[in-house]
């Protein structure tokens, strides 16, 4: 099974050409358990908004016309006849002459059809002095003035924030109907990876990759399903993957892509199903041995088994894919401007991206600092990587000074 | 009760002084569920990583000193005498003249010092002829060389993303200790107000604020508590929020505050414990009828009815002491720059807050569209602002084609 290595650009381009983002069904949720989900539909107002005509204001509901000519030095005199509070139905209309004490929100009374604010009145017992006139409508709020009945006012794909959901909560509605989470297989690889909570035995290393990719799964709108360190061979690792394809969206494996002979994973892949394997290799440093596939329409990805590596990788090319079943945009990561501290070389010929630190220096400027990622950093790295910077193929290195775009692998909000 | 209204910046100083976050206890948290915790202690290395001596290439483990002078035109001839696997304990010495096969990551047989590339070698059944020498430690990577057992790797405060987990793993932890939520009661008042799923009286309105604001606080890291819509009377408030001080950690509740007669809030909140209110109204638009206090240490917001100045005034104080509660960085709001589309006006001598809808023009400039807040707006406002932009009470407007800095209140990215 020879494949020729890809290039970055190529890989991504055939992955994007393969991956049709598919329909994984919808859910309804109560309301403040749909914070960060996706609407799976236009949601239309059910009633008027507000549902009557209510006053802007602190004042008195009147018939505009019976205030017309009353300014500052002729004040003109109604009869108080009642008064409207919030939440109440007003039990009481205004006929000419009068006036009927309101608040802010409550609804207008039959009768009238203006508001002329407390500051623009005297009172003394039932006579109520007005020193300004008030157009009809003024300081109300008609009903349906804000939103129709039936008008859309939120569209599907749109993702509930405190906003949305109190867009939801105005037209009463308990619960949202949502895009079910895409679930997403995790399984390591590799005869040296140990499950987490048993003790090690020499020569073995705790599965790190399982965890750090569930959690960047989770950051990216799916929801991870461990299914353990499968053992080294290829029935174990064949059966696994049948396991993790009738019970999830996508599987991602990682470790196991460049230990030779071991290497199973790629034939299990195009056993499984068509199209099978898609890419196999890239010309990226890191992340070189990563083979991508689809068994159907299910993504299949073999991350390669150095932490570092296996995490830039999923930013790379399988979060877009997850952002996308979840019916979220798939922007660019976040990224800030930094100046490099030092000249970072790239790989002839590949795709290179350097893990950085980011500082500010005494002058306030920050500073895109390499961090060491090769065998000798696993988990240093992981510990201090702020992002990472881009190198293309064309390019011999970045140097000192030269401005970068650091990609955030984390928020680096508040660091300064 | 009369206190005089606040600048903006005085009421910030105030509450900043007033507040000090407190301790809220700590909780040990399966590592799958400690995505976006923060940890609570400073995490030791417990073992060397690696934990071995290991190879960073496939090759051949051999004693450095018998490679000397090897070169493409004079290979040295070692016997192969065994292999090593990954995940295994050699069960072999590498002696004089003698090589054994090993692979990536597995562990260096003793009596072996270096690891020579398999590209560099030839093999005929037992005997490698060996192209290339290499110099002790090549190839290799030692015990202890990316993390020192008892290193700290991962400091209290750290907020537990992919990569913080992908650590705990490397240490073989299946659990971490992190700061607990702080809760926060919700409640709202208001006789207009409405609870959601029942059906809406005449002059009635659902409940927006606690929707909204209680998603905002599961955004700045919080739990809200929803103690419901609270009856118009003075005695169920003051017991509504002693169950609410006894349960929770910080109060926010919605409406009332501008009712007049029947706004209890602020002498409610001096009634339970000093210091009481300390905020009573701020020079701003939206957002005036605020009020904060303390009771102890526990903040007591009132926020306004109006949905957008309730949220709005959310996150301007609110959310960075739920924050800070929750041991996070208070950073700003993320905040792009757009010109502004028309004249934006500032209400005399208060900070002025305008909301803005954001969008590109044709020539993919990002434009700042004010979006009609007041009390006609209410819900057409929360469907659609994207952020707001900031008045200083010292000017007057902001002019058409103007730069704005617009802080966000939901994530923008991908709407292009």
């Amino acid at each position: 099974m020879f494949r020729k290595l890809l290039s970055f650009d190529e890989a991504r381009k055939i992955i994007q050409e393969q991956f049709k983002p598919h329909f994984l069904g919808e859910e309804e949720i109560v309301l403040l358990e749909a914070s960060n989900r996706v609407l799976s539909e236009n949601v239309f107002s059910t009633l008027d908004i507000p549902p009557f005509n209510r006053s802007t204001v602190d004042g008195y509901a009147v018939k505009a016309q019976n205030t017309f000519g009353a300014d500052e030095n002729a004040p003109i005199s109604l009869r108080v006849c009642g008064v409207v509070n919030v939440g109440e139905e007003p039990g009481i209309k205004v006929a000419n002459g009068e006036a009927v004490e309101i608040v802010t929100g409550a609804p207008i009374p039959e009768g009238a059809d203006a508001v002329v604010m407390v500051e623009d009145t005297e009172r003394e017992n039932g006579e109520l002095r007005i020193f300004s006139a008030v157009t009809p409508n003024e300081n109300t709020m008609k009903k349906g003035s804000d939103i129709k009945k039936g008008q859309i006012v939120l569209k599907k794909g749109q993702v509930l924030g405190s906003s949305e959901i109190g867009v939801l909560a105005a037209l009463g509605l308990v619960s949202a109907k949502v895009l079910k989470i895409p679930i997403v297989a995790v399984l390591s690889t590799g005869g040296e990876v140990n499950e987490l909570g048993k003790e090690l035995p020499p020569g073995k290393i705790y599965d790190i990759n399982a965890y750090s990719i569930s959690t960047a799964i989770i950051e990216s709108g799916g929801k991870p399903v461990y299914l353990g360190v499968v053992p080294d061979d290829k029935k174990a690792l064949s059966k696994a993957m049948q396991t993790a394809l009738a019970s999830t969206d996508m599987i991602i494996t990682s470790g196991g892509v460049s230990v030779g002979p071991k290497d199973y994973t790629p034939q299990i892949v195009d056993s499984l199903g068509e199209p099978g394997v898609v890419v196999y290799g890239i010309a990226v440093k890191p992340g070189k041995p990563t083979t991508v596939g689809f068994v159907g329409e299910k993504p299949v990805f073999s991350l390669p088994g150095h932490p570092t590596s296996a995490l830039l990788i999923f930013y790379l090319l399988a979060r877009p894919m997850i952002l996308q079943l979840a019916g979220r945009p798939t922007g660019d990561l976040k990224s800030v401007k930094a100046a490099a501290s030092s000249r970072m070389f790239s790989a002839k010929g590949r795709r290179t991206f350097v893990m950085v630190k980011l500082e500010f220096d005494q002058s306030c400027r920050l500073i895109a600092d390499p961090v060491e990622t090769g065998a000798s950093g696993a988990i240093t790295t992981l510990a201090s990587a702020d992002g990472f910077v881009e190198i293309p193929e064309n390019e011999q290195f970045v140097d000192v000074d030269q401005e970068v775009t650091v990609f955030l692998l984390r928020g680096f909000i508040g660091k300064a």
